[in-house]
């Protein structure tokens, strides 16, 4: 193989043994610009149609999704995840992508407002698409936050073609996947150019400078997003990166909570390690009541899940070690520990504990060790809480841990983490983020660099749209969904001038 | 005087003579810091009340505004805008005070979602305040888009208070304003440090780099604005910066109008001096079918209108004589103007035309010229005119001059034009965006910052907010607006399982 002919491959590597798995290509330069030409071609008369129309799309997806067999097997090769997580998460992808499709028909995300204005005139608005977007996705959920996850899905319901990029953590999946879509967009009627996969470090940049990509949907980590968010800032005419990288998430346990905590450290160890604590939702750090041991509670409760597994790429395997001896070295002490199984890009699960008093701004302490680490921290009284809480960086979830019934701390608890992130979860764990119209996947920064926009639920299509009014428009001038006879048959506001005052 | 007094105040100049109105106190380094740490100090408690108490608080301040005497004449000797105007613009400024309370009050702009997940769980989602809010107005617009206007209005109903910054062209006015409100939330029982003014330019860079400071509402040019922008995203933790700033609005005439349009002439030269052109909304360029003559109409009823004013500052007045010149070098030619009334801030009116192909991205043509100038391009055909409009920039609004009946060619327009602004109006001018429910004042960069928002209308208060879910929450742990009782009576998203999927 020549040298030009490695620059041009991308090896997947199998995290369990650190051997190849293959190579997919790497898209050149002109491919990439190719693609985002196609999808600026047809980004008009895709945002244009009935969103019935790209409905029916995403289930054609979904549908030669669920149907292809090998795609589990060939993930666990590339991530290690498993194949009964890989086989749950296709599911959850596919269905995913059936619900961005139902949402996308249901029309209330157009936002459609009719209104006759006080001085008589008519007066119209709806959001429309952006136009293209480029999609990068996760390395921790190849499925649902893939080349297929919950990005392009939310943006093809908007109206939006994507260009995504296989993820290098598993680019034959992300290269067959698109395949499948491809095909499934054609036999569906879809035009060339709405959906595409492309390959290569060097098309990340190429992606978000191109001046025909409209807005950036982005998960993983914090380097990476906002290195692609201040490049999209520096564009002529700058667009927005919606960048889901995620920080520590706290759990709160309340005082009444601590005596019970025997009965839920299972349930923690069980969530820090959930794949191997490769979910930007993992609780990072466990605030308790002082005199509970609840650090050596949840030590004890990891020694008997003893989770044994490997890292998704031998790149994070290595950010994760060097993450421990940053928090030991912040005065993090090691309470219990779970060798790894060994070979590729095996890791140690480990709970540490740490004085409270070291939890401050800026401290390695309060930032990110991606994998199956838990800190546990112990509190004095209230006001010690609220002091630690006021040190934490913006996150996308927190759990409070309660007595379970008619815990007064909770009230309190829930209004306060609510200020610092996008989603509180009252007695569970933060992974796991259910599909449902009023959810919430952001966080104030920097767990995303836009915490008024969800990256799951119902409310991810509003990210790829702007709002358009009309006024004095002839009825047939106007878009279908703000015309008189409602032909879409979404739900609007009308609004007649006496409402207005 | 001193030179450190000198340094100390902000001189309110009177644009018709360039003479002195007097001078109002800069505010030191320390009162910023301090009106910020009032600010932060309550925005939990004040994003915590039932909207209609801030309503109340709202229609307190338009009640105190609308009945001080002595404003409007206040405001001419700063902006030289002319009673009238002044009096008018007084009165919207004080029903969008109250507009932005029936909003806060009617409640749908807290999005609430009650929700049972599929696997039996609750989930609610909200809308919840950022936080201290700077405000920087315009100086067009010293009352509607002042220290008391639509950024603040909105702000204040979506919970959070508002630093707002006094604009060098109307100090006084500013400070007048400032301490009415003040006064008037005093009387309402609103906390002090839900509303501060304060002055001199040091204190824009301060607020946006205040750690308390949770987001930036700006409406003026495109260098005020982007650099706030600029510096919102260098802070530790960003912030957002919605920023309207505007370019050029485009109007273009349809062939089947170009016939009428000595009828429609008068109606331009009316929009693009109203206000002597000081309007973000003003149109700017005129795009019309070739052989009709239209820029010699224009200027025809520009001479027959001959509008005579002074623009708002020296300064500005300066800007636009040197727009005239760069316009006159990139190709434009005077085809009529209207000599200023002289002294001050004096300025002439013009209508200039220049050759269609000239019109490329980049070119100065497209850039505003913030005055009462007006660029008459002609086109050739349906593809020439397509091929002009993909040169243009983002922008506003732009019209559409139809024949006025069945005109063949205004779908197509108003769809063309709606993938460059935010406002399409048909056989209408686009200054004087009406108060509305589904108003849109927000369009793509560079026209704003922010295109997905706007700056009037009911939507103006999602800017200023963040959805937060809350999961499992018993009920009297979640926010009014999500208990079951739903004690606002606010309008929610009530789902159930079936309806999921």
């Amino acid at each position: 193989m020549s040298d030009t002919a490695v620059h041009n491959t991308l090896v997947s590597i199998n995290p369990r043994t650190g051997e190849s798995n293959g190579a997919t290509s790497v898209t050149p330069s002109e491919g990439v610009d190719d693609a985002v030409a196609r999808a600026a071609e047809v980004a008009e008369s895709v945002g244009d149609l009935q969103p019935r129309v790209r409905a029916d799309w995403l289930r054609a997806i979904a549908h030669a999704v669920d149907t292809e067999p090998g795609l589990v097997e060939l993930a666990d090769r590339e991530t290690a995840k498993g194949t009964d997580r890989l086989t749950a998460e296709l599911t959850r992808a596919t269905d995913q992508l059936r619900f961005y499709a139902d949402v996308a028909a249901e029309g209330s995300w157009l936002g459609a407002v009719v209104e006759t204005t006080q001085v008589g005139g008519s007066l119209a608005r709806m959001r429309q698409p952006l136009g293209p977007v480029a999609v990068f996705g996760a390395s921790n959920f190849p499925f649902a936050y893939g080349v297929l996850g919950n990005d392009t899905g939310s943006a093809l319901a908007a109206g939006c073609p994507v260009v995504a990029k296989a993820h290098p953590a598993h680019p034959l999946l992300s290269e067959r996947l698109g395949r499948l879509a491809r095909e499934a967009l054609q036999r569906s009627g879809a035009p060339d150019g709405v959906f595409a996969v492309v390959a290569g470090f060097d098309t990340g940049p190429r992606l978000v400078t191109a001046p025909d990509i409209a807005a950036v949907g982005f998960t993983g980590s914090q380097a990476g997003g906002l290195a692609l968010w201040r490049l999209a800032a520096e564009r002529p005419v700058a667009i927005p990166v919606f960048a889901e990288m995620g920080t520590v998430n706290p759990v709160v346990v309340t005082p009444a909570a601590g005596a019970r905590f025997t009965d839920v450290a299972d349930g923690l160890a069980g969530a820090f390690t959930l794949g191997m604590g490769q979910y930007c939702t993992k609780p990072g750090l466990v605030l308790a009541p002082r005199g509970y041991d609840v650090a050596v509670l949840a030590g004890q409760a990891l020694l008997a899940k003893a989770p044994a597994g490997w890292l998704l790429t031998p790149a994070i395997a290595e950010a994760y070690h060097s993450g421990l001896r940053d928090l030991g070295e912040a005065g993090a002490v090691t309470v219990a520990t779970v060798p790894g199984p060994g070979g590729g890009a095996s890791v140690p699960a480990a709970v540490l504990s740490v004085d409270a008093d070291r939890l401050r701004r800026g401290s390695r302490l309060l930032e990110e060790c991606f994998g199956p680490v838990l800190l546990v921290a112990e509190y004095n009284d209230d006001a010690h809480l609220e002091a630690i809480i006021g040190e934490l960086q913006g996150a996308l979830a927190a759990s409070v841990i309660t007595s379970g019934a008619d815990d007064p701390d909770v009230s309190g608890l829930v209004r306060r983490l609510s200020r610092i992130v996008g989603r509180v979860v009252v007695d569970g764990w933060t992974p796991g983020v259910s599909l449902a119209w009023g959810q919430q996947h952001g966080g104030p920064w920097p767990s995303t660099t836009a915490p008024s926009t969800t990256s799951v639920g119902a409310a991810a299509l509003d990210r790829f749209t702007r709002p358009v009014a009309y006024e004095g428009a002839p009825d047939g001038a106007l878009p279908p969904a703000l015309r008189a006879a409602n032909p879409w048959r979404i739900p609007r506001r009308v609004v007649a001038p006496a409402a207005q005052r």
